[in-house]
């Protein structure tokens, strides 16, 4: 690998968010001020994120993007984990804490990103659950080693234009949480050229549980409004 | 007064929203298809009243609009809130509950709407702080008669730019929330005429939360982003 390329690690990449972020993340290496990057897809079967990878550099390809600038790579969550410098947790909550549990040791002095959102559905609505941390950035601050920077990000995009690499032209705002000045800053460089958002500083990472709260918001608007794939802009 | 008149108090006039709410309120007498209305503006002090009704009806008339067909009065909370059918409590949330234990036995079978967002600071920051029982909205139904239909509406609305009738071209979405599916529609219409809002059906009262909580973060987000008098679009 190469070491000016930045490591990223998305676990669960074979997810819904997951596969977005992984092509939005890829493409930044044909971009002029794109973060260069190397990804790695975490999963908890080999097999699983090895397809993943193959299929989002087909995609990408199918596409007609130079994918021989592009790496991405298929690995079990520990191996991804320890191969990368910034780890992107895009997995439901309630699987958050028992995978932290057996990545823990290779999170030493890295930055993991939190996109995560504990909602439950009541009734025909979504409603946000955060745990008793207050928000499931502050749970998973308490659950990785000291060193390890914690930034909330990529809550609120809406999952279909993350997805939609080609097409989508909508710019949402994307609001970014951390008590780390530099890995949010990086957060945000990173957010700059996904494509579709456009990063707002959100404070520090106390201030996580709006963000997250947004989602089931964004859910609830859309199916009572008759809208779809929701993103949100503040001016 | 003419009964085909939507009789609508904003306590609190006085203030900064209630100020802009008069305005786009008095302003829908003059478009075709806005809500034709009386506005009374209600204070504790019925001179303060009176002389904020003054006010917003010469700064009509100096930016050229016909003030003859637009009736604004003074009066004190509780007059203004039996002479109405619509009462809107532009007020701080401290202030709500001990006003409602005054004008209580006048909102039998009225519409009170909602703007309140019960914030506190916090450091360098806004804090949301719900009562007990999950909102203001769902705290000023527990205090009014059974009969009083509570719609939670006009949260995350930039002050400036609702005081600003005549330049201000922005729109921002605005959600309204109501377990009762004709006050909630009523107020839509209000706001739809607003001149700078597009009303979004917003869910049950119970949802009012999320709405609420949104204040605090459009004042965090315009601080930390250098930004000013921030609304909200979802698209």
């Amino acid at each position: 690998m190469n070491s000016e390329k930045l490591k990223i690690a998305v676990l669960g990449g074979t997810g819904n968010i997951g596969e977005g972020m992984v092509l939005r993340l890829a493409l930044q290496n044909l971009m002029p001020e794109g973060v260069k990057n190397e990804i790695i897809i975490g999963s908890r079967s080999l097999e699983t994120a090895d397809e993943a990878a193959k299929k989002a550099l087909s995609e990408l390809e199918n596409c007609g993007f130079d994918t021989s600038r592009m790496t991405i790579n298929g690995m079990g969550n520990l191996e991804a984990s320890q191969a990368a410098e910034v780890i992107i947790l895009t997995i439901r909550f309630d699987h958050v804490l028992p995978l932290l549990e057996e990545i823990k040791e290779a999170l030493e002095n890295k930055i993991v990103i939190s996109p995560v959102v504990p909602m439950v559905k009541e009734g025909s609505f979504m409603a946000y659950r955060p745990p008793a941390e207050g928000s499931a950035a502050l749970a998973i601050q308490k659950n990785v080693p000291e060193s390890t920077r914690v930034v909330a990000a990529f809550h609120n995009i809406p999952a279909g234009k993350l997805r939609d690499v080609v097409k989508c032209k909508a710019v949402h705002d994307a609001l970014v949480c951390s008590d780390d000045a530099k890995a949010k800053e990086l957060v945000m460089e990173l957010t700059r050229h996904m494509g579709c958002l456009k990063p707002l500083d959100g404070g520090p990472l106390k201030q996580a549980s709006t963000m997250e709260s947004l989602t089931p918001l964004l859910i609830n608007l859309a199916k009572l409004n008759g809208l779809k794939d929701l993103g949100i802009n503040f001016s």
